[in-house]
């Protein structure tokens, strides 16, 4: 008897040990993608085409680490079969991961659009909101990685709240450009260029928002996904120990 | 023993039947979805506000679905720990299913776009372009949802590779309504809902591509994500039985 819960005992810890690698995977690859969003704002408000192209050359490393952590869930899923918390951690992970590859594709986008405006010339207009909603949802992409690091259902709801102050801010954003492009149409082809850096920051706060429900529904096992936010702000309080 | 087995006989013929219905309900949303974009495009060119918030009121429904089937992956994942086969079915039809939910977002905004449209007037140009893309992306989502029901690796990858087609063809577009924009400014904001509309059919079809890589996956065996167009149509030419 004492061999065998030994030997099941070394099984358990070998697949919390596996558990645990997998998740510090997702949070170093949320790191990078993170670093990917500040350097392509950056890029983009310096006018520094060099840091742009290297935001597009990492983003290969992003896409196989997506691929890694994948190929590390299906194979716990296989192996382990997970049940319970443990399988919602895989879940979230699985889902998380995603959400993570397309703010790597949206920090692309950011630099792509840094190279064209170093090329075409500034935009007259833009820059400040840039920076400004660049600044919020770089800071969301970080909570929802604190809160999943932490298992913090608290701090994920309030990631996916603020998602509605950056959703606002981004249509203020649309409709001073809009007006501006108006007044002067010669810029709009370089306004246009800022409203798409604007849109894919906009896009970046909903998959942080993503991520944050995914942190909610692994520590309350409740799926939050299109409930609105009062709902949800009553589900993490309801179940709050 | 042969009680034993017919106990086991009976246990996988439920498994497969569970297996079938979840699948059955991605296809089911599927074709909602595909719908809904048509529904959407429709609203547009015909200017039917009636239509547009018909749209806008099913999504609620497809978000439900999104849910359910997720549900249903979940429970097959900790009753039955599926493997091999079985096991990518369910992640197919899991990472499938985050597609579907996004392209019936992408509707969704079309049809907030149409009312929009309904209330400022016409924009004067972009509805031949939003006509063809959008039936170029509606036939993608019909296509990946064909290959997924018939384990159709081929039929898959020419859905990807239709991907290209209408990514140049969005960005002729583009180029254009940018060009018409110059010339006449004060259409700056109805042309600009058009180039919404466009960019939401271009995500439809990225959507449509990402599903018929979980096909390839499915049917395969290989993650042919990021891969690039030879080297997945290698990997689908190699596998041939």
């Amino acid at each position: 008897m004492i061999s065998k819960d030994s030997h099941t005992q070394h099984i358990s810890q070998q697949f919390n040990a596996e558990l645990e690698e997998v998740r510090s995977h997702l949070l170093a690859m949320g790191g990078l993608v993170e670093k990917q969003v500040n350097d392509a704002v950056t890029a983009l408000i310096d006018a520094d085409s060099g840091l742009a192209q290297q935001v597009r050359d990492v983003d290969d490393q992003i896409n196989h680490m997506e691929r890694d952590i994948d190929e590390e869930c299906i194979r716990i899923l296989a192996r382990r079969q997970p049940a319970a918390s443990d399988l919602r951690l895989i879940i979230s992970i699985s889902k998380s991961v995603i959400d993570l590859e397309r703010i790597g594709d949206e920090a692309t986008k950011i630099a792509r659009r840094a190279i064209e405006l170093c090329e075409d010339g500034e935009s007259p207009r833009g820059y400040v909101e840039v920076r400004h909603i660049g600044d919020q949802v770089r800071r969301m992409v970080q909570e929802s990685l604190d809160a999943f690091a932490r298992f913090d259902a608290e701090l994920a709801l309030s990631v996916a709240q603020y998602d509605k102050t950056v959703d606002r801010e981004y249509k203020t954003a649309l409709r001073e450009l809009v007006t501006y492009m108006m007044e002067d149409p010669r810029s709009i082809s370089r306004v246009l260029s800022v409203i798409w850096v604007l849109r894919s920051l906009e896009r970046i706060g909903d998959h942080a928002r993503n991520i944050a429900e995914m942190v909610i529904y692994l520590v309350r096992g409740t799926d939050v996904r299109h409930l609105g936010l009062t709902r949800m702000a009553e589900e993490v309080a309801n179940k709050r120990s």
